[in-house]
């Protein structure tokens, strides 16, 4: 069973939460979700009480090096998963990124020109899915 | 005269266009900016026109190779901007990043809380360019 770590946005904007929950709940039919406090609406609330930000960093850094794979959903923009997508590639992860198109927004060109990561354009995430599954 | 990465973001907002404006013109007055397009109002429909996302990813890492020091304003979250962070600490890049408080926006942990990152929190450009000429 594959370690997957999940990126997903947090400070950059949790507009997005809902569709992170449903991305977890579909990778850990398949694999061990290293960060599924990436899904968790109290998240921000926890952290603050329990960990300083020097913290986070090392813990997040610390399951990034271990992960088998990277898997990031990245239509809200977010400083951290932009860290953490080139921290990943240097430690020679395996780097998915997962885009929904709405003819609005586009991806980073750092990201989408970036011939060492695949990216998984969607709709919705049960199509994404039937995309995503082939690499786990 | 110090080659200076200068980083905003593109493709994750526009917002603070006139704020990078600002910052290019100050850090002309004392280094060089090897990225002043990131302050062209019309730089994504030039890009469009000329250079696929690979040119820009390319471009873009050569030059953070090829810099002394990273200035990346980090207020408005941007995939890029997170990338070009990591990227630019693994080939030992100094990283200043500026980030403008507005009791609401919080940076990202894995910029804050990284002990090779120093941060500028600020107002306004004036106040900041203050703390900031002290590292050119």
């Amino acid at each position: 069973m594959k370690k997957v770590y999940f990126s997903g946005s947090i400070r950059g904007g949790r507009e997005d939460l809902a569709i992170y929950q449903e991305w977890i709940r579909r990778l850990r039919e398949t694999a061990e979700v290293l960060t599924e406090f990436i899904g968790d609406s109290t998240l921000e609330e926890q952290e603050a009480r329990t960990l300083t930000d020097r913290d986070i960093y090392e813990r997040d850094v610390r399951l990034l090096e271990g992960c088998d794979v990277v898997v990031a959903e990245c239509t809200q923009p977010s400083l951290g998963v932009g860290y953490e997508l080139s921290y990943a590639e240097r430690f020679g992860k395996p780097v998915i990124l997962l885009f929904r198109e709405d003819g609005v927004r586009r991806l980073s060109a750092m990201l989408s020109g970036n011939p060492r990561f695949h990216t998984i354009y969607y709709r919705n995430v049960a199509d994404g899915w039937e995309l995503l599954r082939e690499y786990l």
